[in-house]
């Protein structure tokens, strides 16, 4: 008498017969991690109206409660962002914070300043033209190397709102060397092994030119600054028709890919759950990630196993831990898809040019369901077959509805 | 001795050449209106921050002051656009506030309701699959066709934020129908002479679908509604590399072009100052209008004389009155190159199939600088030869900032 | 002891808990129709090289074999369209055509003008501003409306390189004009019951303006057509960004979805297999015509009975008939899962207004593993089970490789 | 009495005003040097139909005069790229090639290699999976290399069509490193002060993924290979929404700007004449080259002053001679407008954070009618005034049409 599914044991056996260890793949699945977002529990919005949400968080602690069942829910999201001074407790104390997630049984991941919401950055931050408003801005990123140091982090977060509006407004050269300099600052107060993620945008909110555009300039700062240096890729982040699957590639290879941000979009930065645009280009960017942890050539393995998954999206009227689940789920999905491609065949498909069976290899190894697998690993993790429905039957958010009621704007730790 | 610089009198020259006389341009630039909006002297902002501006509108009142002085350093911008609720009097005075325009020197203009930032919203307006929120909209809008009536308003300028963020969310075919049934019903409300502007936009707020998200749509319903039902084109409102000036041409042609959202964008809808990014796009724009408007055939040039010219922007960074008298000004230089092609000449080079010298003839009227023929034109209508540094000079800047402070919410008309 | 596999008894099962009844779905899977193009099997190519695939048809006979094998290897690829001239016999032959198509098993689709060939549509076919030239462009198309009756077809597919290359190289609104006199003289010469479907496309060849750019042009000239004209829908001539399931939707719901063109791209117009680069997308797409035929909404319900699905891609480095089958292959896969989507469970969620819900119900159809069902119907028609490999062992690509050898141009019906 | 006409006085005077001395910009004018390549004079086309045009170049002699009459008719065109194996010499003798174009008043300028037109190259060449092709791409590379020392070249201008049209079809990161390793024995082969420029291209002809498609992975390559190896920079070939003046901006500061490929384009890749699109962008591409060049931060100065300026544009419905001179009047246009820019008056407000009154600072030189001014500066120089005009009437084209007449292919140095 088995205890497996029969829709898994079809499965198991299916692989096998391609040569993949089900049991391998499973090891892998229960070893996947992605972070959450403390301002996902919130509310948040976009240009027009932010609708809140009935038992929202307010207070950091909410976050990490919110952030904390996600996590037993689907049992791969141990750890929760914070963004500073959204996140700031009041009385300064970061090691209470730490404990308190520790707690709750998750960790403090990646540290976001936030250099964009006061008046003093309607000209940007690092490449405001005016010295003093880069100062305030350096100061804050030094306090946050420190809050990193004190929550436990090893990961710097950036993402600048900088830029410019119109044409002529500044000079793009004179604000990519303030940037240079201010995140060479940065850089060198990091504590001891943090690393500096830095993110890129092509637009919004500075609409003619932002200051970290693309990968290529994110990049390029990273290779100035030095190993803990990487870039950051948020799904959102391109203009249409990028290969993002190959971005990943590139930096992997290099040894420079720190970690995403993840999210999807139809048109613009959309925030939308990750997977729900394109779910087949999530699964191709798991597979760049997947064949370089699996594979032997360096520096690409060793960066592949420090990747940080982080989760950056915007719910605005879908709740916001349902679809914080779902988008963990849908990360799930494109992993597994990932592990079971049989990666030898691939690879004497592509060395003949065999261009049709190659890509068909792929294309089966994501049709095929790995629900009953997914479900198993749950199984075994002790976390609930389905993590949805569990969700929706635990009550947790009629409780929050009652507890915290409509709150429109997010609290620090208090 | 002359009145004209010598730069106006060699342009005249020049256009005489080309069998252009100047004294008809400059009737056409003396009629040319450009209507601004109220929203965009008061704060507004981005999904990231909003920049409050020192001395930015807060009540009606001020912003009709705004669009006075907009006026009267221009000489082309006589009317303001309102938003209800936004600009809605506390006692409900339309009457009063056409009187306070008028006193101003200005009319009210369009009229634009809100059906997006309520909560009941969260899920559509007139699109949204529960019925009461369809008849709270609906309601809204009836209420603004009285609106209409009462401030001398012809034109109901609509803007939906309708739409889906996730596939299957609701029927896409079900929204539609909604959208029919409901627009039919402000289409029967509309004030005898009055237009309803239907507006289209391929994304955001609703990111996976629009309810209205090409002028294909707009157009469909329009003509369904009735001859007073027209499109509105927002130059930020469509996908990349779409030749918004043949949409121009086409809707011309149909007696179906009701008017324009003006403001300009890299990549996304970004709201900036029109004319910024591409001046000859707002050109080619202005080249389809001039050509129905001083053509034979009609409907074109019935529908070319009626098109609601309405700037739509945000500044968020730039000034909120500067800024506006810097786009109706890039409106004005548009128009002007447009009505100095030679016409006759342009005709013939395309009949005869002669590519290059068919596009050169409008190259060159977009490369004449205009600037002396726009100068005379505004001395010989009173306005100030240089509206922007007249602006700045004006002082108006300053007092403003003084009298009404910083005010980051916007009030309505008290 | 079962004749299925233990993989379609439990697909079967679970689609029964959801009430949905399998015979039913493989009945309508058995009923669907894809349409291969003949020019598909010759070589062609791209702008910089066309690479010559060893055993590629050249005369319309090989042309109707290989579609013949398509046909035999899936079952579901039943009719050929023809281009002409490019399908056209030496003694001007149809019936001989259409016998020889019904002989091999399959019988000739859509007829497709060709107005970009020849040196005199360097400005245009039917928007071209030489009288004699638009009037050889019709002559051509009455001449194909003639074929059509020859060949027993009843689609007349048509598509234009028609536009400028420059801003001013002619006249907008003229080429509209000129573009719907002789659209008008096609309608009237079509066979009784013949349709025409004019297909847009946003750019290229005309790079600056296509005289058809977006379906709300084709939508606007077909109605002034007749009910007999629809629109065609290229999956690769929409904007990026554009939701091309929305215009399903809507062009389905007004009864004048004619049918489309399939095949994939990444950014531009690249031709690829339909379903390579976002396969939800396809999906989404089957979904809206699923639930149109299934529904009662007329005249939804009767158009999407009535939609030609026809393949349109350029295969250049990957072989002509295995992709094509690969193709087909991937049309069955999508329309299958949106046959198994619970309609009744979704339209629940979306009246709620439930947007996770709703939202995952589509997406659990999409995951589901349909390659047993799919090998099941195959079975039951008397295709090979695996399509692929079944041509690949079929020693058809040997034969004709050493048959037809290296060519590069194509030739006619010979 | 005056040698000059009354406009240019004008705009003399209004310059002096300004701070900007005339004399210097005619200085920098006549020194501007845009190259034209061999292969735009002669017939090329597009995917669907290259209209032949009577008279274009066949013979890369042919070629070469054709350059000579650009040159001669601008005065700013004084280089002719060659393309391999396009152009070669029958007999190999490049020598005599060199000679030729001397003789006719111009020289050869970059040497462009191919390797995408052979039926090796069906998978690509340096990122080709078989080891055999990148070798035979290798050999024609430095054969290239070698002709750049007989041809006295110091440009090797690379563009790849290389990369994949499926998912999986082979490894992004296989590709990447053979790419690498066969750059870098190009660069190792190098003509002595020679420079190799790497182009990039979001897409096309390899539709899924393109081996260099960004800015980014070029300049990335180009770091490894070592300081003669920079960016060129196709305006056509980025997604949409991309600010490439800022690319030219930060590739100038690190001294890897090599060059462009001037065309234009409104979707694709449409290679359409220069600033026929987007002369505003034209012209902000320039003003980044001029400011550095006239500015004293190194090695942007140094690095502009280096700059290869080299169309590359494919002519198919208006003459091949004529859109070169108006492509190459374009360039003159857009350079003249970024050198009456007052950059101190700029820098200032730029630093002053006056966002408004920068951009309007480059918005009126923009809308200098700058055509007095060139037409002084051809004068000069000794070429006609109206360059267009005078090739019109020049008789040339009536010459060529009828030595040359009507051909399809394109010969080589024969």
């Amino acid at each position: 008498m088995s205890k497996f599914s029969p829709a898994y044991e079809i499965l198991a056996e299916s692989l096998l017969a391609q040569g993949i260890d089900i049991e391998t793949v499973k090891t892998a699945l229960k070893a996947q991690a992605v972070e959450t977002p403390s301002w996902g529990y919130a509310n948040s919005g976009t240009r027009f109206k932010a609708f809140a949400w009935p038992g929202a968080a307010v207070t950091t602690r909410q976050k990490i409660d919110d952030a904390a069942v996600v996590h037993k829910m689907t049992g791969i999201a141990p750890s929760v962002a914070i963004h500073i001074p959204w996140d700031k407790p009041e009385d300064g104390d970061y090691v209470a914070m730490r404990e308190y997630a520790e707690e709750k049984g998750v960790r403090i991941g990646a540290v976001n300043p936030n250099v964009f919401q006061d008046n003093e950055y309607r000209l940007g931050s690092f490449g405001n033209p005016w010295q003093g408003v880069q100062a305030r801005a350096l100061e804050h990123m030094l306090e946050c190397c420190d809050i990193m140091a004190r929550t436990g982090s090893d990961l710097l977060s950036l993402w600048f709102a900088d830029g410019t509006n119109y044409a002529g407004q500044d000079s793009l050269r004179g604000r990519k060397r303030r940037f240079e300099d201010n995140l060479r600052q940065v850089y060198d107060h990091l504590p001891e092994n943090g690393r500096l993620l830095l993110e890129y945008k092509l637009f919004e909110p500075a609409f003619y030119s932002t200051d970290v555009p693309d990968w290529g300039t994110s990049y390029a700062l990273c290779l100035k600054l030095g190993k803990r240096a990487q870039v950051l890729v948020d799904l959102g982040h391109h203009a249409q028709g990028v290969n993002i699957e190959q971005i990943v590639a590139f930096l992997l290879d290099e040894g420079r890919l720190g970690g995403f941000h993840f999210n999807n979009r139809k048109y613009a930065d959309d925030d939308l759950m990750v997977g729900t645009v394109n779910p087949f280009e999530l699964f191709l960017i798991y597979c760049e990630l997947t064949a370089a942890a699996l594979g032997e050539a360096e520096p690409g393995r060793a960066t592949a196993m420090k990747v940080a998954y982080m989760i950056d999206q915007s719910h605005n009227i879908e709740g916001k831990i349902a679809p914080m689940i779902f988008s963990v789920l849908n990360c799930q999905d494109a992993y597994a898809k990932s592990l079971i491609v049989p990666r030898g065949k691939l690879a004497e498909a592509q060395c003949a040019g065999e261009v049709l069976a190659a890509h068909r290899i792929l294309v089966e190894a994501y049709r095929t369901d790995v629900r009953p697998l997914l479900a198993q690993v749950r199984g075994e993790m002790g976390a609930p077959i389905d993590p949805v429905a569990a969700y929706n039957a635990s009550g947790y958010e009629e409780q929050i509805r009652k507890e915290r009621g409509l709150a429109a704007t997010s609290g620090g730790f208090q």
